[in-house]
């Protein structure tokens, strides 16, 4: 939970460069960010951000992720074209998962599924 | 990304008793679990299981988590009433996020909120 003598509240959960102090990161210095579709409402993947790729992502409304395998941002669809436009970044009531609300182009597993949670298309 | 030599990747993503040791866990044991309501399809929250969570969750169908503060396991809704009933769990591509889709009771977040990333029921 927030200490709200330091951090006040957000009144609302939208993030913006305004408001992108109030994060938690974790050890790691990453957040979790849950991904969804806007249209469909499917749940399309969980990545990894770190302050940067959030940062990047408010400017842009690119998804910008950290990578934790290669240790390196990388902007989804940059090599595949699925790209994900961000309508919104969303925090959560404690401060330590982000949501984003995006318009997807193309499936957004690298297997080819709609979804990370899907198998097929 | 899995081993194929090791653990075949399942057909489905939907995990059971007989595919839960096809999902990796992190550094503490926890993987994370991003929760959607069946009906509204809204992403309700963001919590962390470590494998006796998911193995109850599957077995009672009652989303049970494990609390990274307070150490210990907890069933959404026992205190407050605002139960979650898990239709089904997914395991994502890569094995190391499930995404549970569940009958949220009441709303999800402590706040009194319908969703830990919304202000007001």
């Amino acid at each position: 939970m927030r200490d709200n003598d330091v951090v006040p509240l957000p009144t609302s959960r939208r993030l913006d460069s305004t408001t992108l102090d109030t994060v938690t990161y974790d050890d790691h210095g990453l957040v979790p960010a849950v991904v969804q579709e806007t249209t469909s409402r499917d749940v399309l993947m969980l990545a990894w951000m770190d302050a940067e790729a959030l940062r990047r992502t408010l400017e842009t409304h690119r998804a910008t992720y950290w990578s934790r395998s290669r240790q390196s941002h990388w902007v989804k669809g940059e090599t595949s074209g699925n790209t994900q436009h961000v309508r919104d970044v969303l925090l959560d009531c404690d401060g330590d998962t982000v949501l984003l609300l995006v318009d997807q182009t193309g499936p957004a597993c690298h297997t080819g599924a709609l979804t990370c949670f899907t198998v097929s298309p």
